[in-house]
């Protein structure tokens, strides 16, 4: 079940780039990169299957909030104006009928013109927040990909739709809890507050040195384990419900939107 | 344009009742009713237009904040299991191509087996916070429904809809308009801060004293306008769009749900 990534030490000596920068040379993870700027997750289906997705998305808003979803067939987006979501990604995976089937660099081989694209919130956004708050970003400076776990909490399901919740994980030093959940409550748009915080079991999480997509993170002594929602829920639905077709980002190769984090603060959007 | 209600002294006088016998009682505007319990907008279209709404209000977020969706037909909703939406609110408006047919006080000679239902938040959820924070409710202390306004501002469209932005206005003193605003901001499933402070012709407002939807409410000394995004945004883009068909409620005559409005705050959910 794992997938584990090259773990990335370019990502902490990488120079601070802007999202255009971003989105057409990163070919690895996006945690750290374009500081300041909203990160988010895609999961493109075909039309017929386009409400099943929002509606998953609307009765799951902690995993799944959606950010933008594109006209049928265009891979345009408001949170971008000049951003091509075929090739602007790090890296992509193809699914047929809810089974990986290929990891490209850009989706333009796959794309089809019924496809709807969704982008959805993702923790890497309150991660400056985080940060200038005085919250360490273990993942960030052992230069990996975020741990991200599936857990045995199921979805509420929609139409044809449903699976396991995913959260991802970051070791906090116990003082630097409350302000991890303050800051990143105030971005409901991104994941928001955390959904559970401390014994990985009672998520049905085993082993936090086996994440099921990333990298393990190595925990410093006394850090508690900090879950949120993740947006790629949406794949392991995707894995449970087996649609005939979709195209998602390789998780943690995230889209680097135009809008800066702080638009997403109490529920503020983008148009 | 202007659909005028009458005037409810009554709920100013009504004693504190529950959510269910609101819902089995009122006959009028649901302001003030079952302080403490989110109230919610309804509309309901055959589920051939379910993603057209569904996407206006992803898209138009403010306006349209989906507190749940039902499933094709049932008139159900995880918001309040043991009700029934064809007969629990105080008073309908039915729709045919787009104009206003029907204001029946049930819908069951209406419904349909290929409805979809949406329910969306309502600023009435926070009142109760405003209240608490010491921020008076001139349209309660009037026993009137809120004033709601038809905007000159396009919401973005989504599909076969589009239409309007419509905004409900409560007059504030001016020494309590930042708390106002911090205080809805809280709670962005129910249309959070305010879109708007002050003047009335920046939304293309005319005359506060002649709103489009509910009561006009009296303005003290030195109240600024104050107006919120509203939930009867997806009848102007009813009227706008023209549906073959459509059930909505009467502006101010809500859907009281068994979730208590704290749920909301920092863009927490309900299932």
């Amino acid at each position: 079940m794992a997938h584990r990534l090259p773990r990335c030490r370019w990502l902490t000596d990488n120079p601070v780039v802007t999202p255009d920068e971003v989105r057409t040379t990163a070919t690895g993870p996006t945690a750290g990169l374009a500081p300041g700027y909203a990160q988010a997750n895609l999961v493109a289906v075909p039309r017929d299957w386009a409400y099943d997705v929002l509606l998953f998305a609307q009765r799951n808003p902690k995993p799944c909030p959606v950010l933008d979803v594109t006209d049928v067939g265009s891979p345009r987006t408001a949170l971008a104006p000049n951003a091509d979501l075929r090739t602007d990604l790090p890296r992509y995976r193809v699914w047929r009928n809810g089974t990986l089937v290929a990891e490209p660099t850009d989706a333009l081989a796959h794309w089809r013109d019924d496809l709807v694209a969704f982008l959805i919130g993702c923790s890497f956004t309150f991660e400056s927040a985080l940060s200038a708050a005085g919250v360490p970003l273990r993942h960030v400076a052992q230069g990996r990909n975020v741990a991200m776990y599936v857990t045995d909490r199921e979805c509420r399901p929609a139409g044809r739709l449903h699976g396991p919740l995913v959260v991802s994980m970051r070791p906090i030093p116990p003082h630097l809890v409350e302000t991890a959940v303050r800051v990143s409550a105030l971005m409901p748009a991104v994941h928001g507050a955390p959904i559970h915080t401390g014994d990985p079991a009672a998520l049905g999480i085993a082993d936090l040195t086996e994440p099921t997509y990333g990298d393990p993170t190595d925990v410093e002594p006394g850090d508690v384990p900090v879950f949120w929602a993740c947006g790629v829920t949406p794949q392991a639905a995707l894995t449970a419900s087996r649609p005939p077709f979709a195209i998602t980002h390789a998780p943690g190769h995230m889209f680097v939107t135009d809008i800066p984090d702080t638009t997403y603060q109490l529920g503020g959007r983008a148009r």
